[in-house]
């Protein structure tokens, strides 16, 4: 199997827990959860989840006790994407062809969705019984951390003041260390956790480092293709940044410069789990997405 | 000490600790922080807070093991109210006498402080380490539940159609139980676990139908002080519901039925509670709230 039939493999089975965390039996709620649904369970690669599960099995835990972790990620996940494509934040009217949540159901319903997804979400991380409750309470406070003010929505909150004022290379730097790498953290930490390794553990910090540099390769290469990307492959708009006169990584390197920048994290995301034995897909998914062309 | 001033005192007491949990060194999260503080710590009653610190209290538990969660319940009590001023929900200007934080810090900003208010709310829940890892856990859980869409925000989709369809006495009472009812539930269900009550015992079955029942009886005299009220009063414009042709209580009965749905509810309140020693703040709480002019 090639890596990115393990992957299509592995988000089919995150699928059936995602539908079955979102059945509701109120007909009072059907329209929310119609909501929530018609967001978490579009279409996608899953690549959180699959940390998520992926680590857990690294470290010789099973998909059963990683699965409520996975599905919790994908949640918020999903319900960041709902909320950024609001007209008051980027205005979004399609996400990878779908027409986006609001455009569906109305800004209200969408703003209530956004919020009921995320506490969905940290709801399964806080409910899995499958692991003992010390590691759904330390799996709850990292997703917590890197999810809120000082996670990922700070980093949403640096990237609206970006567009105010040119930010710096360390400012670019910390953005998308908070804005994209925050949830892969908490995913690979919350597949270690799964398996029984805690916060402060080697494993931990050293899956930390994994995730936050394939998180930042990942975000290098979003930058690259925007301006080297071919429209039909992408699925979505090129060149949108300069249009936007947006800082990226090209602002402050050119392509050849980033292509290596993003290489050698990727190296470096692949040196922090050399150690460990089982870690071959978790290897190939560094080199995987440093090799994407969408 | 009148019940009045006691809320006042306790309510001055939770400022200092809903201001720590908000402190932030971080330059480039600021303007964040500082939208979330603009609202978090808004002068209010902290009625939420009071119901978790004083079922702690009634069960023997001290204010330390409570606070967190005080603060918790708090940071989403507010998280909702900024998202609901937004004016993809009620469009409100202003939030007794203050502007809202949307017309403050604008729409993104405000989205995104719901956002990080809501998620440090349930954060410090779950950090609360003045009681066992269970009860953390625990606690979490059931804020979770509350606040989510079975909860609170199941309540305000259920509100938000009752815009489009005219609501049945059923699902009115549906609406306020999960709208208003949710949190006062979580608040009262944390203070009891605070205090090492966990949940399914007697304590927190009763704590949670004299929450339920008090929500309940709040809720109608809003309607009803839509009606009588006297605007110096009130601080806000009366006559709305009946203007926006909302269905409220007084839609099923008038206004002498609902003083007496209203004060049947707190009796039963307070026999809910009426079996445990130091019950007397909380009976005087439900008889003060159902006796509120503003």
């Amino acid at each position: 199997m090639t890596i990115e039939e393990y992957i299509i493999a592995t988000a089919e089975k995150v699928d059936q827990p995602l539908k079955d965390g979102l059945a509701v039996t109120d007909a009072a709620l059907e329209t929310l959860y119609d909501s929530m649904r018609y967001s978490a369970l579009s279409p996608g690669k899953r690549i959180r989840p699959f940390l998520v599960l992926e680590f857990c099995r690294m470290f010789g835990g099973n998909d059963a006790a990683a699965m409520d972790f996975a599905c919790a990620i994908e949640y918020i996940h999903s319900s960041s994407l709902v909320h950024d494509d609001m007209p008051c934040m980027d205005n979004d009217d399609y996400r990878r062809g779908r027409l986006t949540n609001h455009k569906v159901y109305g800004e209200d319903i969408a703003l209530l969705c956004g919020d009921a997804l995320m506490t969905r979400g940290y709801e399964m991380a806080s409910l899995n019984d499958k692991v003992p409750p010390e590691a759904a309470l330390a799996a709850t406070r990292v997703l917590l951390r890197e999810v809120g003010a000082f996670g990922m929505m700070g980093g949403q909150c640096i990237d609206l003041m970006a567009e105010r004022e040119r930010p710096t290379f360390d400012q670019l730097l910390k953005m998308h260390d908070k804005k994209t790498g925050a949830l892969m953290r908490a995913s690979a930490l919350m597949g270690c956790i799964a398996a029984g390794k805690m916060p402060g553990s080697d494993e931990c910090k050293n899956a930390a480092e994994y995730a936050t540099k394939i998180g930042l390769a990942f975000q290098i290469l979003d930058d690259i293709l925007d301006v080297t990307g071919d429209v039909a492959t992408l699925g979505k708009m090129t060149h949108t940044d300069a249009a936007e006169g947006k800082t990226t990584f090209l602002s402050f390197m050119d392509i050849d410069g980033a292509r290596k920048y993003a290489s050698d994290l990727t190296d470096e995301a692949v040196g922090a789990i050399a150690g460990y034995k089982n870690n071959e897909i978790l290897t190939e998914l560094a080199r995987f997405l440093l090799c994407r062309t969408k």
